[in-house]
């Protein structure tokens, strides 16, 4: 199968190693946002652009009827984007596998098997130790802070706390910063620490987990309990992911089943290389 | 939809609790072994009954029109059974999902999207502590031995130790009987620990669990892991998995997908109670 990428930050570059190591699939082109990207000979493109940008370019390449993989991470409105993508590619015989990171997305099709196998429990995911995309950002917006590193902890019960490391801009009190980065309503709500670090670059990292646990009662048992974890590098876990999922794009489409799903939505041999047959007998 | 049970044995109650608790599903019969199953009114029938009657009785079904679930166990067939009903299934317009429990079942789903996060790695699945079904019943298969339970115990990296308590019958040396127990094929290739005990029904358990453990890289980065675990009651969990596999046969039926399919040729979502929204909203 033909894949392209569009987007080329660390998601694209984690996914440009997985497409090269899959054997069953040829990468036709690295795309960045500004191309054009209408005319492209893929069957498959992955969208690692911006979430922001994930809802025009899946339409536009869906009505060529090009297959698209993303791993848009609002979770509010990914129901959304479903219900808009799902005509589209209907109407032009293309299949978007959306949301297909790990969170939304891996993580998802075991919530989902977890509720399978247990309907009466709790779940909660807990997130880390890791650096937070969004909260990092966050921080190195707030005036005077120069660089940033906010690490997502884990307490327990999906509770988060965060240790942000900043560098500051001359001129800058510590405690006025950190003042106004407590107030910003990225870290308002959770337990946040704020550390002076003479360096940022020294302890970055793209290392991050989850521990997602459910418990409750089967069967009139109570203390029944499943967990799922992982420790991966957060870019290339969602750049394999997407490649994964993007062979299950063109497998749906090519059985005529059009249109945009979540990781939900998919079996799960439909993202491994190779025939049933072989995948059954290893796995099942 | 109509759901009848077929075996009632320690699963087939576990599978009744489940059916009533369910909204969706009316219980409309139960059978055993020797009933006249064939003209049953239901859409679905979970089929309960030792693995080797499980062909049979999903192949006679499945020509009337009945989709079947069932907890075939033994790993190196379940390629063979599903060849044998997708034709049956494909021409009387039935669905019948095989070798759902937990392992086969849910684990294998676990596997496969383990492999889609990683293909490069090793998985090992770790049984236990628990009691094992097939050995148990070997141990109580000795000459002189009255009652036995024998417990799985995970070593590690899929290694698994057995521990056998056994009660005596009049007449028998434990020495005797302890080295006929080692010697049957069952025991002979594990590290075997047998104990005499007086009361062997006292220790029974029916608690179980499992941890399936994946290692490798992605993205070329060493030391990337996965993992999976579950304690839970081990029949209490087959017979739910199965009523959640019951309605995604019904589903897949609806849409026509007739055929015979392992658990992971199916989306998680169908497994589930309730809308496609509401489950996209509540688990993604």
């Amino acid at each position: 199968m033909k894949v392209a990428i569009l987007g080329y930050g660390n998601i694209g570059r984690a996914a440009e190693m997985a497409v090269k190591a899959a054997s069953d699939m040829e990468l036709v082109g690295i795309f960045h946002h500004d191309d054009r990207i209408e005319n492209i000979d893929a069957d498959v493109v992955l969208v690692c652009t911006p979430t922001r940008e994930v809802e025009p370019f899946a339409s536009l390449l869906a009505k060529r009827g090009v297959c698209t993989v993303d791993s848009f991470d609002i979770h509010g409105e990914i129901s959304s984007l479903r219900k808009t993508l799902m005509p589209v590619c209907q109407a032009n015989k293309a299949v978007s596998i959306i949301s297909a990171g790990w969170d939304p997305g891996s993580d998802s099709m075991v919530r989902a098997l977890m509720s399978a196998l247990m309907p009466d429990g709790t779940t909660y995911t807990n997130f880390g130790p890791g650096r937070s995309m969004g909260h990092t950002v966050a921080a190195k917006a707030i005036p005077g802070v120069k660089d940033a590193l906010s690490m997502t902890l884990p307490a327990g019960k999906g509770v988060h706390n965060r240790h942000v490391y900043i560098e500051l801009k001359d001129g800058y009190k510590f405690e006025d910063v950190k003042a106004a980065l407590l107030r910003d309503d990225y870290f308002a709500h959770d337990k946040t620490e704020v550390e002076l670090v003479e360096s940022v670059a020294a302890l970055n990292t793209t290392a991050h987990g989850v521990l997602i646990e459910r418990d409750g009662i089967v069967g009139g048992h109570e203390g029944q309990h499943l967990d799922y974890g992982m420790r991966i590098d957060n870019p290339s876990l969602t750049g394999q992911f997407m490649v994964s999922c993007a062979r299950a794009a063109v497998r749906m489409r090519d059985d005529g089943r059009y249109g945009a799903y979540t990781t939900i939505e998919l079996a799960p041999i439909d993202l491994l290389l190779g025939g049933k047959e072989d995948i059954i007998k290893s796995l099942v």
